[in-house]
């Protein structure tokens, strides 16, 4: 497949705004990150006063065939549920995207039910769930470029409608497994220390879910300087799909917010088909899940936050939207030491 | 002087939060912090449902006559002329409380500096500035407790027009250094430990900034069982505003966002004169000031955040109130697992 080109940083840009941070009325850097972030939104948009007005978090559900070996301390008819609560608006992604001014966009891109015509629902499901990937592929390498073509062609919707930053979510029962697969092969990492507990399963539990992941990787034996390889044998849709959304908002100098673990594990997947596409990333927390660290680790970033969240849906990217809007608000609304009168640090 | 009194923690109201919070459409516990957050509110206001619709920032200044021996970056002229810039609307605090949607209460309380009638400028001023602690004890008893009564005053104004949730803020220059001449005593730990570079000085700076605390503390021997002989030794108005507000809002079942190492030297003195006020504090970010986090653990604080701030003036508890309006928003919007037909965890 031919994925859009990536523009680069804007380094004259954000050397524009980081000039102007230093006229502001207070120390220079004594905003810390909200300074950096700032500056790189600049970069990152071409924009001197960079604007974060239209926001959406786009929240990609999928089902996944590897529920069935009981790797989830919930059942796989919580996914298309909770896609009927999004919808409804009243999941904690649309209590936290409220409270953010951002939408919500909820994808169906390979749930395992069959939602017919649903008001609100992006219909761009490729299957109706994954394969369970301790016995198959999870997915042809066909259906992985599909799904990845379906982010970059959601994201290109959503620009039309108006969007300056975009965050991402998901949920399929299920998809803390292909995550820790998929960080597992292309971090170069044992299964078990990029493995957690995803929903709340026990001791036992997890010492299931890593021998079931390593029983996958061991049968396919996926190829990690191949993201696509990697994709089909061991990932999901959502994560797929996910990929292609952070792929086509670099595409577009829109920013993308990164939630946990599985927002994070698509976002390997993207850089490894578009090196370099980590200057347009915002980690936004850190997860509970042990293997995001790895992840962030592995893509340079460093979160803005660690509140304990393992929940997914885009919950923790949603929390960092008002962080951002304060970072571009202090930038363009601020006094500088000349316009207030203000005597400046000899 | 006569303080008013704390109403304890209602654990009842605090279990009916922490139930509902069970059963939502989410695993237990997957948002971590937000559901400690919306429990805690939940028991500090009585309210199964808190409502944090009333938001404001108090930032109390005042004048520091340690500032003559060159402890800061900046000079004294300073102080008046950010508060003026408060007025305008230009510094950091308005910007990131208008994102808040808090309010601005700018408290003069002992700024070196005639502002006659300004607009919005509440003038509680107790004195043109503290004394030299090197030399004199930086106020006297009478002083400090007027202080005291000035904050507690000024939240029980603001409690009439209206407040849900009270942000403490600061300025003044040479600030940090009373605050880590009271961290020193107060938790007993050496001036070194407790001292960093305020506002930006460098090595020498900072060794004789050490060095100008010791001597105060080694001249008036303040006893550390006595907070109010603390402050007027070694304190300072902004500092005793704020222990002020801290003790008053607690009264009201007002909870308390702390910024960082200048409101939290605040809040211990609040808490000496006051102990078990604890449970009504909430730390926002964890400053780039060394003394701050002695300073939260003595109180048992754990911070939200750590964005690599240095400011003061309330900005990192501002940046706080939009995780704080997203914790007990998911408390009463979200759908449970019944109303929503979600399947729970078995």
């Amino acid at each position: 497949m031919r994925l859009p080109s990536i523009p680069e940083f804007d380094k004259e840009t954000a050397q524009k705004a980081a000039d102007r941070q230093d006229k502001l009325t207070k120390p220079r850097g004594s905003l810390g990150v909200l300074e950096e972030l700032s500056i790189r939104l600049a970069g990152i948009k071409g924009e001197e006063y960079p604007s974060l007005i239209n926001k959406a978090v786009i929240v990609m559900a999928g089902d996944h065939g590897i529920a069935l070996e009981g790797v989830s301390a919930y059942p796989a008819e919580v996914t298309p549920q909770m896609v009927l609560n999004f919808l409804k608006g009243g999941a904690a992604i649309n209590v936290l995207s409220r409270q953010a001014n951002a939408r919500v966009v909820i994808v169906d891109i390979g749930v395992a039910y069959d939602f017919g015509e649903v008001p609100g629902l992006l219909n761009r499901k490729i299957a109706a769930g994954t394969r369970n990937m301790a016995i198959m592929p999870a997915m042809t390498r066909e259906q992985a470029e599909q799904a990845l073509q379906a982010g970059i062609d959601v994201i290109n919707g959503e620009r039309e409608k108006g969007l300056d930053i975009v965050a991402t979510g998901e949920m399929g029962i299920g998809n803390t497994t292909p995550s820790s697969a998929i960080t597992s092969i292309i971090c170069g990492m044992p299964v078990k220390q990029v493995t957690g507990r995803g929903t709340g399963i026990d001791d036992s539990g997890l010492a299931h879910k890593i021998s079931i992941i390593e029983k996958a990787l061991s049968l396919h034996q996926p190829d990690p300087q191949d993201p696509i390889d990697v994709l089909s044998k061991v990932g999901g849709f959502e994560i797929a799909g996910l990929a292609g959304v952070i792929i086509g908002a670099a595409a577009n100098r829109i920013p993308v917010v990164l939630d946990g673990f599985i927002s994070s594990a698509a976002a390997l997947i993207a850089a490894g088909l578009a090196p370099g596409i980590e200057y347009n990333l915002i980690a936004s927390h850190q997860s509970v899940e042990i293997g995001h660290q790895v992840i962030l680790q592995k893509l340079g970033l460093t979160p803005l936050f660690d509140l304990g969240l393992r929940l997914g849906e885009g919950s923790g990217a949603a929390l960092a939207f008002p962080i951002l809007d304060s970072a571009v608000r202090v930038l363009k609304e601020m006094a500088t030491f000349a316009d207030a009168g203000v005597t400046d640090k000899g």
